[in-house]
């Protein structure tokens, strides 16, 4: 049985409250996983706390309802469910690239409470991954992060246990839905601005888009690619970063001309012995899996030592697909258990 | 530590060595894997044991002179190596899909002597995958088979342990290199005859190229996704099955015309509470991942309930693929153990 505690219970923290609640029985069949939420943390719906578990579906009516859930529960703090009532913390707060709170203090508390965690918040992790991993490994429990990458498309864990005995030389990929959208649109026809105001329209592009159309949300993949897969400690200014906004119809055209595709790449890749992470507008030939790779999709090739290449395809992201992340990250710990 | 015993040191068991012992400091620090193998049965090499562990390196020395292993160990047989010499159990031999044997004896001797198994063989997963698994069960151990679907490509790990926790409502691919290569080359130009004699003079397709290009390979391979990821007890005859030695290049040009491209595929569903396993030449849309995959590659796309349609692309078959299969199995024991 493991106790599980929430921080964090946006649309992230209550999709995986949804599947736990729709799947209880399945996942207890197919997996042997049971388990109970003792507690949730969560500034805007309450912080709510009960040792035998707490009602998922009451929780769960009450958030489609708009209510809190004050009277579900006994009031809590994190100290509270930091204190023997979580085997682990599910971290689910919006992600902060900044300083990263406070997510970054939620992980650094759990952890030193010797608490697994599992989280999809990017800020700890583009901030913090070689401290949080060291203290995870003094602490003798898992810091566990799927979600971070390619939302619940299963990156990491394809790289280090479905690939595990694999050296990755390299990994590159389609990690930004929203430039992957607008470049599709344009080798359709449309010019850069119709593209991006469609992207906009269609919700998947911010009214200020720099962060995906300058290639900032890649780079922190990048670089979060460079320190889970080849090691490394970067930080985001180590990444060599352009983004599409420059792009005209015409080096779509000239590079259809070519045989290829032009696609936004976030790379890492071993060089002379050092590792180097860019992001930029590359030319595919139309052979390669990524090129094929249209609209709001994420990919992401690993050129391997025993495989050579291999290539994961899925959804962008969202709701449910982050959750499925947190839970195939939850299932994971229950095999190792 | 594991002890180690394998079954079959063909190119596949060899390859599954040469890794073993290149990364043999690797696999313990990254891992924590540490291993000995204690005994190899094989026909053709020699059966040899140590219990403190083979020398790896003289075995791949004698291997690769044409030398037998016999002096370099006691002789042995296969009781020897399931009294206790064996915590894991790496079946290798040549896939026979008649009666199974002996692979399918090995498989069932080494569970019900309550060692896990790993193995490569196709012959004991299509005749007697549900029997195996129950007596795995039984004796508390696992059954692994990481590389009898596509090789090293991790097909089935990232279906049961990176999905975990997802419902799988079908599964379609393209699992046989050879005719994947016929059909790229037919698009490029060739006719049908001219693509096969080009498949057998680069030793893809056999000199009676049958099992490829009439779909029985593949065919075999639909019944274990049957079996492997919806759970069924098919037998090869429920495959519905159609090969691609009737297409034309006309058929290619006719797809093509429609913005389609003719793909093998191999496919697996719940039709109206039913499983159907077909293989059969189908038009895939240029926009799908399976379109993209051209040459001796395989591929498969996972609808799931949680992230839609999931691919994974690897390479075709080869030795050192099908070593890192076991390999990635064996490490899967270690994160359980």
């Amino acid at each position: 049985m493991w106790n599980i505690g929430l921080i964090g219970c946006g649309n992230v923290g209550l999709g995986l409250l949804r599947i736990l609640e729709a799947k209880r029985e399945n996942l207890n069949e197919r997996y042997g996983f049971s388990f109970q939420v003792t507690g949730i943390v969560d500034p805007f719906r309450g912080s709510v706390g009960r040792e035998e578990g707490l009602d998922l579906r009451k929780l769960l009516e009450a958030a489609d309802a708009g209510r809190t859930f004050d009277d579900l529960g006994e009031p809590i703090d994190l100290d509270w469910l930091l204190s023997g009532r979580a085997d682990v913390v599910v971290e689910a707060t919006p992600t902060n690239l900044k300083d990263g709170m406070p997510g970054l203090d939620h992980v650094r508390r759990a952890l030193a409470a010797g608490c697994h965690v599992v989280s999809t918040n990017k800020g700890p992790v583009s901030l913090a991954l070689p401290e949080l991993q060291a203290l995870a490994r003094e602490k003798g429990v898992r810091y566990r992060i799927e979600g971070v990458l390619l939302s619940g498309t299963p990156a990491i864990n394809l790289a280090q246990e479905a690939l595990a005995g694999c050296d990755i030389l390299s990994v590159q990929g389609i990690v930004n839905g929203t430039t992957n959208f607008i470049l599709t649109r344009m080798e359709e026809g449309a010019d850069y601005d119709a593209a991006l105001a469609e992207a906009q329209e269609l919700g998947y592009a911010e009214t200020d888009p720099t962060a995906d159309v300058e290639g900032w949300d890649a780079a922190v993949k990048a670089q979060v690619m460079a320190n889970v897969f080849l090691g490394q400690s970067f930080a985001v200014n180590d990444v060599e970063r352009t983004g599409i906004s420059r792009l005209t119809s015409a080096d779509i055209a000239a590079a259809k001309a070519r045989g290829c595709r032009l696609k936004l790449i976030a790379k890492v890749e071993r060089v002379q012995g050092a590792v180097r992470a860019v992001v930029a507008p590359m030319e595919l030939p139309l052979s390669h899996p990524l090129a094929g790779v249209s609209g709001a999709v994420n990919a992401l090739t690993y050129q391997t030592d025993h495989l050579g290449e291999v290539t994961i395809v899925g959804p962008g992201a969202g709701r449910i697909e982050t959750g499925q992340a947190l839970l195939a990250d939850l299932l994971a710990l229950n095999r190792s258990r």
